[in-house]
């Protein structure tokens, strides 16, 4: 009888070794996310319901896409003008860390706990700006260093930093992402 | 003998079990978008085929990624110019819509029924436009509403709307999206 | 006792029949990348270990997403300036060609053999531009045609190609990349 029971546990075998996290190397480990946010003192708002026909995030398998976010201000309304022009560089930087956080403030709202956030995959950062800034990079380092201050190595993304001639409301940074969950 | 019987049921138990669509409280059921398209007076055109190193769509595994897509005329040709200049928003909502068919175009012609359709995930929309225009996402929400009319809930997608100084032909708007199949 | 040896095979055929490549109709079959590179006398250069935040490439099962790359001179240095304005159609689609070259070698350095590219699903490409070009389409082709070159009808991917009013460090064209692994 004993080795039919072992026959039993094959397919058990099986199905938990596809499921188990592929070795890239790149594992740091399970971050406690609300700790660390309050260690680097960065506050999440609450997130308004979807309006109309988009949603702030969709999630296929373990993956979440966002849609594009901007940078919201935490007493209301949002950063606007062009970098390089009505706006330094220090002030894309402010308007690109504060969509970081309304961007963890949506994966929240999906997720429930950012602490289910495996990897920060691909972000796209498009700088309102005028033809002749071309500091992109430097502006995203604002948003992406966040990411690593919280999720360490698993917080080190894929990106295209980019500029643009216009953005909604003449926000000044537009950001979506994709982030993997465990 | 019996015993035996059952051990044999188990993997196609658990294979199935890997395979159930995960819940996301979004579901709205299986729509049949034929009857939809008919419905909502949109009609499809042809596909011509891919020319040269590009294709209209890629498919891996139960996802498909468009290639940009442009406001494609029913009779011919394509709107172009900038929104905010030569074209007015509600030209530019028209581009957004005609390139929603154009794209609807494109996923019959690889999937062959678009009632596989699951989910519309992402979407990135460019509206080709002056500087100081600011209302790309009223020109996508034509696009939006759309998918919203023909998959309810599961229309809704997560979506970046932004401008750009430049697009091929100039034309006014390009769209790409990602849409999940049953 | 031989019933129970095929009972044990179940299992085994069940998880091999989900890792079996769909069929799609576009398998070309695996190419030999490098014997590829040195037919079309392509040469992929070092990659500088990823800095900062970000990193060049991500891999999430089998698919590797790519950051923005742009127009890397074999000699050091990139191809600097706008399409239409500083740089002709041909020095954009040098730029192109360059940056498909930059992409290629960090995926290399991110899987180690670039025979494990299954297809080349989808490509998104920046042309740094003046408002009044409009061949991003031309731009990105030597982008394109090269992944063609390689894999064949595999290397036809999804694309959008459009245009920016800036680029990081006005380089003339930014590209990032989605592919499939075997």
């Amino acid at each position: 009888m004993k080795r039919y029971t072992l026959l039993l546990l094959i397919p058990f075998f099986l199905v938990s070794c596809k499921s188990m996290p592929s070795a890239q190397g790149q594992s740091t480990g399970r971050v406690d996310v609300e700790a660390k946010l309050k260690e680097l003192n960065i506050q999440l708002s609450p997130v308004a319901p979807s309006t109309a026909s988009i949603v702030k995030t969709v999630r296929v398998g373990n993956m979440v896409y966002t849609s594009g976010h901007g940078p919201d201000k935490p007493g209301g309304g949002q950063i606007f003008g062009k970098v390089g022009g009505d706006l330094t560089l220090e002030q894309g930087q402010e308007a690109a860390r504060l969509t970081g956080i309304a961007l963890l403030s949506s994966l929240k709202a999906e997720i429930g706990d950012l602490s289910k956030i495996k990897r920060v995959v691909k972000v796209f950062g498009l700088v309102n700006c005028t033809p002749a800034f071309s500091q992109q990079p430097q502006v995203m380092n604002a948003f992406s260093d966040m990411m690593v201050k919280i999720w360490g190595e698993n917080g080190r993304h894929a990106r295209s930093a980019v500029g643009t001639n216009a953005l909604p409301n003449n926000i000044a940074v537009e950001i979506e992402m994709i982030v993997e969950l465990y």
